[in-house]
């Protein structure tokens, strides 16, 4: 299903107001926002109501002219036509995609950075070319260490850019993505192609791709070693951020909702990103009494888990939820996530307070 | 002002519902319940509003006949009638109570015990007789250490009670309450007489009091060994909760509120037991950028004071206030507060998520 004629009539201005009435503001210019809570409820979050996360005012590009150059240590560097990717089949996979700054209004002391809460995230089908079809077509060069994958986005010189590890660009789930839940993409979301980097924080996932270059060194460029890095201040290297690291939310009860007495069926996602989750445990109230809950689905790796929990005998008055999952490598959430200066990849365990009665 | 005939008709069953329609109620047996987030940006809380702590069901005690044994190392032991003590000229003084667990739910690891928010606080006017007074008349012996306060709740034969020193028994603001805002105590905070420990976390200021005992030996009892502690499982001894840590609150925005563009007033209140408040500063988003806040008043040991601050230029968008206390002494709130196995005394910086535009 495309975006039909109507829409296509409105001016561009009224699309892109249309597609954020159904997300949590977190700043207007660059637009950011959030998922709702209510559509961190569903197994596919719908696209209106999906995250984003812009670093600079949205390009408009067109889907009939728009390229991508393909070029670096390349024996055939060529401008791929995006329009002619769009006719060949499309790979589709559903992958949970979340803002590396997720809750860091959570974190302690208070990083710099736009106050995500829990709602940067969210999980859609994504149709298009793998990555490693194109490498191929231009034929990657012995020697190359990384690809650099260059947005529109940016000011002045500086473009939004990140580097993958060659093995990465060319695992078969990496994807030139063309769709997003069965549509063409939205402009928010990175018209007409942007690439979609499986089980990684969202900053690899580079919108509005307009270049592929193949490095034989490593990237050294802003948003790989000014941004998007765990800066802990304790002397070691700054590293870039990559994979999602395990994590859980409950997303029933809401947060301050009331509930009847009895048993509470809590409810709630969880991922792992380049890996299955195995299991999740609840914790009523406080204290190290956890209770598996049942995954809903086959996990799968880069998508998030339904799950749920059946609360027996939940008793008037106001209580806490925990939720932690573990992944098949054996990371479980912790507590307290390590701090790092730009507040990224927190995935401590959360508190949900609910109030039965 | 007393309660009027009206309410001595009610019921005590009626009466004590109307009590607690004004909180927001955390646990219904026994009755625990915050003071609501509109009540804390009043100076005086009023007593309908102010949160309650009881570890068991509310004895239901008479003011006309109810009397106070003062035993122990005295030379006059003797029996205290409160109705002859509240005929006399009463001290009266602004004090702010906080719950030793108040801020639990913000630790992490959550602890066990109840889950208290921001709410477990509160500021009433108390009046009362200098408690130095009645063991002046009983004569208190050489040896003497401390003072175990005994209330009527309880379950078997254990009674909620606990122990201060001497000199913090002795102190001129140390009181035996009868009143509470110019009332006399209501039977959630008391009645017809409690403690009132100035400066100290709300477990000091034991209700319902019924045996004042001078000890010559420090007091092992439950709540002075295994609970109201600093447990931190470091393998140092366990310390028992004294005075509350300096601490702040934003009343204004309330979370999640929406504020218009432009200068915006922040308002709150801080507060630091047996001491004054030097200094509030307040920090727009994260990292580690504060501002001066005024104090609207002249800050008095152990009671808040109300501070502002203008935030100039507000835009649209999320964005995060944080406040901080420093006292006297030179302390000022941590980013964390150091955590323990019962979650007592969270005086961590908050977080205040609030929305521009």
């Amino acid at each position: 299903m495309g975006p039909g004629v109507e829409w296509e009539q409105l001016s561009s201005k009224d699309r892109q107001a249309d597609e954020r009435q159904e997300l949590v503001t977190v700043k207007h210019e660059p637009f950011n926002a959030e998922t709702p809570p209510a559509a961190l409820a569903s197994a596919r979050t719908p696209t209106a109501s999906f995250f984003v996360r812009s670093n600079y005012a949205e390009p408009e590009l067109s889907r009939a002219t728009h390229t991508v150059a393909v070029e670096g240590a390349v024996a055939h560097p060529f401008t791929l036509k995006v329009a002619e990717l769009a006719r060949g089949p499309l790979r589709t996979l559903p992958v949970t995609l979340e803002c590396a700054g997720n809750g860091r209004t959570s974190m302690t002391p208070l990083p710099v950075g736009e106050p995500w809460q829990q709602g940067a995230l969210g999980t859609a089908v994504w149709g298009g070319v793998p990555l490693a079809q194109v490498l191929q077509q231009a034929g990657v060069k012995p020697g190359a260490v990384e690809l650099l994958v260059e947005g529109a986005d940016g000011e002045g010189s500086r473009r939004f850019a990140r580097a993958l590890p060659m093995a990465k660009a060319l695992h078969p789930d990496t994807l030139l993505a063309l769709e997003m839940n069965g549509a063409p993409l939205t402009r928010a979301h990175g018209a007409p192609v942007r690439l979609l980097v499986p089980g990684w924080y969202g900053m690899a996932s580079v919108k509005w791709v307009t270049r592929l270059e193949v490095l034989t060194r490593p990237f050294e460029g802003y948003y790989q070693r000014e941004r998007y890095i765990y800066d802990t201040q304790d002397g070691a290297p700054a590293e870039p951020v990559t994979r999602m690291q395990v994590k859980s939310l409950i997303t029933s009860p809401a947060e301050g909702a009331r509930v009847a007495p009895g048993p509470v069926v809590v409810q709630g996602m969880a991922w792992s990103g380049e890996r299955r989750v195995v299991r999740v445990e609840v914790a009523v109230n406080g204290g190290d009494s956890w209770q598996a809950a049942t995954l809903l689905e086959t996990p799968r790796p880069s998508a998030w888990v339904r799950w749920a929990f059946t609360w027996e005998g939940a008793k008037a008055g106001r209580h806490t939820l925990r939720a932690r999952a573990t992944d098949e490598a054996g990371d479980t959430q912790p507590e307290r996530a390590p701090w790092n200066r730009l507040g990224y990849g927190n995935n401590a365990v959360q508190v949900r307070v609910v109030e039965v009665g």
